[in-house]
């Protein structure tokens, strides 16, 4: 069997440029780097802005297990398949960090013959997006600290500067730093500490912006300190917003590539699904929205988290209307949640299968919630008995639910053509009257309370005392009527990562609360979220190398 | 009278592809990023290795004072100047630094209507070489720590770790810093810092390398600490050179862009010229002179530095001929080597310009040591007198050296005939015989007295008994048969940044000596260098902006 690079080395790439034309871009809309990568002009969005928009199809998943679900597969896949049958879809995606690649991961992007490529520059430096993110993000904490050097006329608390540098490399010992060592002409001594670049709220205000003035004014609106009285210091009162603006002028623009089967990928900002909302650009989807019939994109993590903000908080921004949410299991990861071990999911296992379908199930009400359509994806694997598609089938059918087997890992289009023919005929025949599930006007606490009873399932939300301090001073400051942002495990339902299926009589505990007050949003914190991965023993860097003739090896 | 950035906005840019054809590289040669600028493949070198080099001109500079040289300005413009007249020239020069763009300096490449375009993204991200370069860097910096965290097999001494981190921003913040804070799971504490991303070795190394597999090669030969038992420890013993060459794959291949009047122009590389030799890549050049009839570059700082290091270290690493040295200088400049205040220099002054006009005379002197035809451009200011020109180019006759009046800050390349029909004059008649002034395999001690006396003009040099001590351990490890990199001021022949013109019975005191094992030169501080640069009280930063409609304020 090939490996995924294996398969992404071999394809048959079009000139970005002739992907571009076939979605009625012209050589002025594009701006090329390389062969194979462009970026789109944001003039394309304005020029088409009386354009009715394409349907919006967000894949989804199940909690995800060690089983694998294979959503970003599933969404490269499902897009293939409507280009097979002659339709314009483009994809719209996540872009993969750099430094994970060098960590356990290697790179990502779909998998089998359901990829986009170039696989080797989109996990790379791909159009230099995350270096602007970097590149602003550091700015403005150079300004900050300079600020305090030079006078600290805004009279910031050393002691409560939120806003954190950040790199995009795994390196835990930048996790927690002192900077400002060595006397006077190397500033004031203080702690801070760096995030991986796509924690920074630079990267959740890129995917949330509207348009390069909108951008400006949220890094504008970041709240980056408190002074010695306790009041809130945002980014603006340090007049370099406009700089930070121009070093993102070609960030903010959409990147367009393909998929092994020529099919357009936009692929545009990635932000973290817990302390962010996990979802490529609002720019993306618009750009694609305008520019292809059917749109599939897909959101971080399971549906609780991901679909949930990307409905609640993307949608909510970006004036979008999802007509269609494609929820993706695989009867190995249903298995386990109901209750067989990574060891045994090989084996076909009905009752596990009925035990752990209720993870499903619920994610599909969830979806319900919102008044979007749903369908179902199962992502095949060769182990999946007839008779256990048969039962998922049955149990979907009495939901009410179409349920499609995609096989886009193997085939690539032609294993999602099931999938995308039940998705059409969804957009086709079934209306989408999608609402967010609470009103931002709503106190801080209502809105979780929501979340947690409507979505997750829990009886109730506690808060530690630090939590509740939080919410008062966010309230206090008028900082609280945006929508909320879970950060919560992706394992479970509940905040209980040990709690698979469909967990019952759990609460919630809310241990922090913060404002992203530039990316609009409020983070609820149920656990420690680790912003800053570090290297395994072995890193991933060490089994790769390029070769003079350009070969590259051991990216994935 | 306009301003750069005017006249750089207004300029006419051909689209980038059209200047690689006119110095015949196909469009499989080139990957354009954007419209105005593209990379080139290094095959080109391949193709064209047994094809006649065009001729080599180096444009340095008497030593910089306040009153400005313009060596970019005229290195620019002297390329333009030989477009002008119909030859095939091309421009080859060092790629500006992101971090000083928001500080003082604003942005940087020519001046007037000498300039490289597009300004704006070269001084911004420009083709992501920097980011690449920090990058690589940092992803060593992380395997370090790494190694150290997951049971130090090398038995590296935290207390000795030599390879810093770097970041493309002036932050004096990160001069000085703790890592590896918060308990075990971030690692073990130790002091690091952070220096400008162009200060990294990575970036030395970019600059002398002659392919991909050399890159990678001394990005393993780096010296990163020492062991417990004072042994050196290399980049490649933690076996990631592999992965940081993969992050170089694009870096390592020149960016071509133009000038204001469509001469091609090649930007590569931009390594320190105090703690680095000064000079845009080995790569960039070579490329270069396999195009162009012509090529024009220059080195950073004066002649005593930057020429110094061009021919001892970058041409002799990269078997480099050089054809021709021009050495730029100003009357206004001139005047102040002789004594007159900034104020005072509008003035004409004959008696202050023959007492300055020795450091003018000492460059000359020097570059003849190399046996390289030498010829002066007199970059011209409207203060000028004709008595004050009069002088200088009598002075120059009895040298029996030429000298060219330049003015092409004010008329481009029309402005520059009369200098680029001298130095092609040169170019026709004058044989060029170099050959380097020091034999690396001469012992440290020799090889700097050779360039402290030849061409600083000092009576000895002192050696503080930590530089004693490096020395001695460079030495040991049989680390010193490599060229010598000196760090000394810029703005006088000897190390006192207040001795002018050409100072006389001094000595050259050197306070420290690092080995750059990787790039291959051995460090030699003349004093303190600054690595990070700070942010002033109101940073460049806090003018520029960026409208909805892409217009650029203030990067100027």
């Amino acid at each position: 069997m090939k490996s995924d690079i294996q398969i992404a080395q071999e394809a048959v790439m079009e000139p970005i440029n002739k992907i571009a034309e076939k979605i009625n871009l012209s050589e002025d809309d594009i701006e090329l780097y390389g062969k194979y990568k462009c970026k789109i002009s944001l003039d394309v969005l304005h020029r088409n802005k009386d354009k009715k928009d394409g349907k919006l199809v967000l894949v989804t998943a199940i909690n995800p297990t060690p089983a694998g679900e294979g959503k970003s597969t599933v969404t490269v896949g499902l897009g293939q398949a409507f280009c097979k049958q002659g339709k314009n879809a483009i994809i719209a995606l996540r872009e993969p960090s750099l430094g994970p690649v060098f960590g356990i991961k290697g790179g990502a992007a779909g998998g089998g013959y359901a990829q986009v490529v170039p696989m080797e520059d989109i996990n790379l430096h791909f159009t230099g997006d995350m270096h602007a993110i970097t590149s602003a993000n550091n700015l403005l904490c150079a300004a900050i600290d300079n600020h305090i050097h030079q006078g600290n006329a805004l009279n910031i608390d050393s002691r409560r500067i939120i806003f954190k540098r950040v790199m995009d490399m795994n390196d835990r010992a930048l996790r927690s730093v002192v900077v400002g060592m060595g006397g006077k002409a190397n500033g004031f001594l203080r702690e801070d500490g760096f995030m991986i670049t796509v924690a920074s709220e630079i990267m959740a205000i890129l995917c949330l912006a509207n348009n390069l003035s909108d951008l400006k004014e949220r890094m504008g609106n970041i709240l980056i300190a408190y002074d010695l009285d306790g009041n809130p210091v945002y980014a603006k009162q340090l007049e370099v917003q406009g700089a930070m603006a121009l070093l993102m002028k070609d960030a903010v623009k959409p990147n367009l590539v393909q998929t092994l089967e020529n099919t357009p990928a936009i692929i545009h900002g990635g932000p973290f699904a817990n302390i962010a909302h996990g979802c490529n650009s609002i720019l993306a989807t618009k750009m694609a929205l305008k520019l292809g019939d059917i749109v599939i994109t897909e959101a971080g993590f399971g549906a609780d988290l991901g679909a949930e903000k990307f409905l609640d908080i993307k949608c909510r921004y970006g004036g979008l209307n999802p007509n269609c949410v494609v929820v993706v299991a695989t009867i190995r990861a249903l298995k386990h949640h109901g209750g067989v071990s990574k060891e045994e999911l090989n084996t076909p296992n009905v009752e596990a299968l009925s035990k752990g379908i209720v993870n499903l199930e619920k994610q599909i009400e969830n979806i319900k919630k919102y008044d979007v359509p749903v369908v179902v994806a199962i992502n095949r694997f060769l182990t999946d008995s007839d008779e256990e598609i048969k039962f998922i089938k049955e149990f979907c059918g009495n939901l009410g639910v179409k349920v499609a087997l995609s096989d886009v890992w193997a085939k690539g289009g032609e294993g999602g053509i099931e999938l995308a023919e039940i998705v059409q005929n969804v957009l086709d025949k079934e209306e989408s009257n999608f609402k967010p599930i609470y009103s931002i006007d709503s106190k801080i606490e209502e809105k979780i309370l929501k979340i947690a009873r409507e979505i997750y399932g829990a009886n109730n939300v506690n808060y530690s005392p630090a939590a509740k301090k939080q919410i008062q001073e966010i309230e206090k400051f008028g900082l609280d009527k945006l929508p909320i942002c879970m950060a919560k495990t992706q394992y479970s339902l509940s905040d209980n990562p040990a709690l698979l299926g469909k967990p019952k009589g759990f609460d919630i505990s809310v241990k922090e609360v913060r404002v992203s007050n530039g990316a609009g949003f409020i983070v609820v914190l149920t656990g420690n979220v680790m912003t800053m991965p570090g290297l395994p023993k072995v890193p991933a860097a060490n089994r790769m190398d390029i070769l003079e003739s350009g070969e590259i090896i051991g990216l994935f």
